[in-house]
């Protein structure tokens, strides 16, 4: 399974990543390597959105903890992983990157009335 | 050997992570368990300070790509790892979780000076 658009807008795509357990990614439209290379106002967009995005995973999902990355080693481009994890989930509690600790199914309330609720806040935040 | 603190204000302790590049983790005093648990206030000192610290790592150092994380599923209080990545870095491409790809070793400016500069910038920036 590829990424699938969840929200865009002039600035920014978020992507929903097909894991075991919900992970986002957000991308910066523009050509920015580095976070710091970003222009101010889009920098401050990038918290608003990691904080919306987490906020509603961490309500609707109920998840352990959530893990946020931009490393961009592979893809020299920024972007910013929002990922929930529970403690049996297959990489807990090493990060998603690290070594495999067992093999997991996990239970999760569908993706859709997420993504509705989710949009519409990232529409009224900031745009 | 163990982390070692580089700078601390009344909200923020930043600390030396020893590795074979340059690796600071930025805690948070205050007992939160996920980003979005923060004040805003305390959530907007954050991202100014990763982006001091980032842009300082990258005229300094001049790595190939900066990494930025926060995970807490070891230690489920907000922290925020940056850490300075090279090309011919034991991991890379891969993130410093995940699988080692070879044995490096990354010749490297001294770090008080640079320490010293960014111990500055972070009291000017905010306090």
């Amino acid at each position: 399974m590829s990424q699938r658009v969840v929200y865009e807008d002039s600035n920014f795509i978020l992507k929903y990543n097909p894991f075991e357990t919900p992970w986002y990614i957000l991308y910066t439209k523009g050509e920015y390597k580095e976070f710091s290379h970003m222009p101010k106002d889009q920098r401050e967009y990038i918290f608003e959105y990691l904080y919306i995005i987490e906020k509603a995973i961490l309500e609707y999902f109920k998840p352990t903890k959530i893990n946020i990355a931009s490393f961009g080693n592979y893809y020299p481009k920024v972007h910013w992983h929002i990922i929930a994890r529970f403690e049996n989930d297959s990489f807990f509690p090493e990060s998603v990157w690290g070594q495999k600790q067992r093999s997991s199914i996990i239970s999760l309330p569908p993706l859709e009335p997420f993504e509705i609720k989710l949009t519409k806040e990232l529409k009224e935040c900031c745009i």
